[in-house]
């Protein structure tokens, strides 16, 4: 059996398709088949509340389109998990937000995470996903890099700025990281080299998490994610 | 000095309008000036995570057309508190969510307080808003009249399904109860009185609690809540 | 209708009741009547569990007798709400403590928020007030102005202290300031506009919420709040 | 070393005096010396918020007084800790209540604790101490006699009453029994026969942790208890 | 590469092994290669804090050699994850015990989960698991289908016990299952048709979180699990 | 009736029994009577979860033997709790750690405590301990001595460290100090002489509760902590 997995970058740009296209065949099993697809609107990067309300309907519609293309599973490929439950009521099929999965995976490696940010605009959207998964308890701390999303292309700086994060970290008392944001590929073995502990990539953890979920044949449960379709919404 | 408050129903349908502001109307201070309007776009009503995502960037569109025409305060007439976030993200006037300032009233009148929400599938969504108030130890539960929103205009069969949730809800160790839809209006003293304890309507507590902040010059901080709108976001 | 509203200071001095009595004035609505007074027994101030044990039955002596006035609210005007609870559950009109509304506000306002304090020995009470509304995940820190109540009348060095404290509370990571005393009077507008966050003044949050419940006849829950009249109490 | 320990009834009667004593001479070690007193003025029975407001003052001056009497601890035995806080802050010698150390001993002997109170009015009280000592996720229910203090002393009725309570107890999850009222005395033998769990006496639980603690020379935090004796307090 | 998982049924009898290793193949990926072994010494079963203090050290050994042996992870297949620390101790591959992993995924596939469990004796020690991954707030119960390990093979037996299990968890609130012994292999498909939500095979869980592990090289914090192997031990 | 009560100290070695020993007989009440014994075999110290995991086992016989011997009561003198559950699963008499009563001792002297350590390498037990016992928000800090267990004897240098700690632990705000090792025998009072706040020695407020629970007939509940004997265990 072949995995059909989407993967949808919840961003009205395709600046990064092709990056994580590239990043995610290299990881993937080999039965699996990935395709990735950017927003048609919606925002240009997920940083704030704002952002993430205008990207959301695209992401459940774009996962109503991958169930009808017979995809096995859907990936939001961001850590901020826009649309995610939205489209988790829209389709069967299973749907992963990267930060959600991301979080999880620190409370099987170590016994308290921090998470490394972007901008400290970003820092309540992240404190709430933690909240949610209740795992409050468990976080070490937040701390940022001070960088856009637009920004962390800048491979040396972004570096430079996660490994002064994650000493602050370690300091707070974390003996796991995890990155707080799915652009921030590439770094991940540097900074587990320098720091001495776990450093959990989301968008990796989250395409393998995904390919479990297909083999395993789990899915969301439909007695909490669900939704009336003979209701009108006017788009 | 008058208050200008801008009453946002999140649903793309204008049943609703004249209703909510006839009964705003009757509880308004006598300087509070209200309107009320509905979304151009958007579900017919807010029971799914999937109605949320696609009523919140009307709502938060709606919020910045109410700061410049020069509102004080804007409610969000909802208990499912749709686009609340995004909304106080983009502007500096207050925003409000029905669910929120109801749920927040019942710590000051009790110990414990059960929701009476509508369907199985809104519960979900309210257990969420809870959570995230931190309000979790003061829930007693969450109890259905098994109504869908767009039938609550029945009221007598209303009145007696929240009175069987009510009489639940007490066993279940509430001492105060919160109307979980503000499609529920005109029935809280009718419970109250069978009940024998405080009864919450979330739409008039949040019409008073935006007097208030207006009042009181009280906004939301704009350190949690923030955008920055020289990102582009494609509609 | 008008809405009669008793102040109770819950010490055993009349100093602060004029001004008290002069700040309500401003920000009452025009069809809000208050009236001011002092604890014929009691302590000087507020600082102590000690303090508090002794304020407490003539905090409820008073809510009694202001219910037989008449009265259709009556606020204790303390943070650290002294004999709340037992006013509650002597009389039917409602009752606030300025500690818990104010408090209770801040969830409205932002993510977390920091208390700025008199002196070390009055922040265990306070810990205890976050607790009890079970916030203590929402507090980010508190802060002390290190002056005693009785000298908070010095203005230009209360300012200067909550300024100073409150910048502390924003590097904890505090996005509102909850004032930790009623007599901290005059001095929010400054603070938030050197601070950039939201500033809540428990007292005059307080006496807007005490005429909302008026206008919606919300009362405390007689389930949770009761006593027995018939046993005997020695005074 | 004879340990002096006091024991403060917090009513204004004398009616449980003798009895206490009586219980609590069989069971102190050979070289603790008791004494039991009632307050001057205050409650008949501590069972509503109103009570414990009445109480508390008084139970502050009998620990002075003990205080100054050279006792070595003092001792409020009430399930309900009136004034326990306030004597903390007022002397330097333990000052321990019963409902404080009876719940406390639960944490030692199993996973989850119910208690059984006397009546609903009471329920609210016993909830607010197991929050304060942060055994929320502890507790498995609280259950009631329905039987108010003054009817205790019907030893055959609270022991059915009691039966019965301990049942729905188990059901609810517990493996440990807390008696929820310093007058239950007697019964828990017989109850510990027929429910198979531990059952702790409050009054007995507290008078040997007070031998422990004088004998270790165990005494409260006065960085967390105190109070400012220089301020005057009207009596 | 290949993946080289080493399967630990921690119990001291081979009567498991087989049944495990059938069960895994089937799941496996392509270049995944396990082996399944049983203790040597220990329990028979895990059910008690007794078994698993007997299992735990010898869990620990078999880690330690299947380090020595080259394995790219271990797996402690037993919903108690006896042993699961000590043996993160004393290794650096990865070590990952059933009841964690199945517990973990319930967080993202819905908002409660159940745990079906064995017998009343094994319920404390999945509570406590729970409770170490900080998801107490998310358990809706534990139901027991009232059955020793032992006994678990006889399928039709077990079926019919796990299906009325999962209809009270369902009355309970859970949207989602765990089974709460990997021996209640087999079931999880049927359960899931006749229940309507996700069930959660605990053992198949973790065999596909551990390849994951090793095909990201997740590994757990040696900030956090770590041993001194100087000082002496005698076994 | 004399009090029996046997000593284990989880540790193959016997190079603590005599001052173990000699410590305990001052503080014991005139009818006790103790004896010390060590592990046969088993980890030299306790200091990582493999170090507990070879212990526990030989704690748990060593309470049969006692039980058997007629002891009334097993105290298990280690911080790290080892064996205590799988002990209380085995017998009928009252097992209790020094870490769990020390801990629980904290709730009852002040409002948040810190605990004083040896080395990075046993805070995650410590922690462990404080979540298991629900008492994570009355944790300030834990702070270590730096020095292993075996060290701990150089009385100077602990007491240097132990001070420096504790100055520390005040500073995160703990107004109650809980020594985390049980060889950190002999310095709380000058800890608490110089540091002003209250100190639990773990070991001393052990031995007093096993006082405590023999005299009171109090033993840990059977429904919580079993054991079916009736199943093989191969040692």
């Amino acid at each position: 059996m072949t995995r059909l997995i989407k993967i949808v970058i919840p961003v009205a740009t395709s600046i990064w398709n092709e990056k994580v296209k590239e990043f995610c065949e290299k990881i993937r099993e080999p039965d699996t088949s990935i395709s990735v697809v950017n927003l048609e609107k919606g925002p240009e990067s997920i940083e704030s509340y704002y952002d993430e309300a205008f990207a959301s309907p695209y992401v459940a519609l774009e996962a109503i389109k991958a169930e009808k293309e017979g995809y096995n599973a859907v990936i939001v490929y961001c850590f901020g998990n826009p649309g995610v439950n939205a489209a988790r009521a829209a389709v069967k099929i299973p749907v992963f937000g990267a930060g959600e999965v991301g979080i999880t995976f620190a409370n099987l490696l170590g016994n308290r995470f921090s998470i490394i940010s972007t901008l400290e605009v970003a820092v309540p959207r992240c404190l709430r996903t933690v909240k949610l998964l209740d795992m409050e308890s468990k976080l070490a701390s937040i701390r940022t890099v001070n960088m856009p999303v637009l920004e962390l292309e800048s491979k040396d700086k972004l570096l430079k700025a996660a490994l002064d994060a994650g000493q602050l970290a370690i300091e707070d008392g974390a003996d796991v990281i995890v990155l707080g944001c799915t652009c921030m590929t590439g770094i991940r073995n540097h900074l587990e080299e320098k720091l001495g502990i776990p450093v959990i990539d989301p968008g990796e953890a989250t395409l393998k998490f995904a390919e479990v979920a297909v083999s395993l044949n789990l899915k969301h449960s439909k007695r909490y994610f669900r939704h009336n379709f003979k209701k009108k919404t006017i788009l």
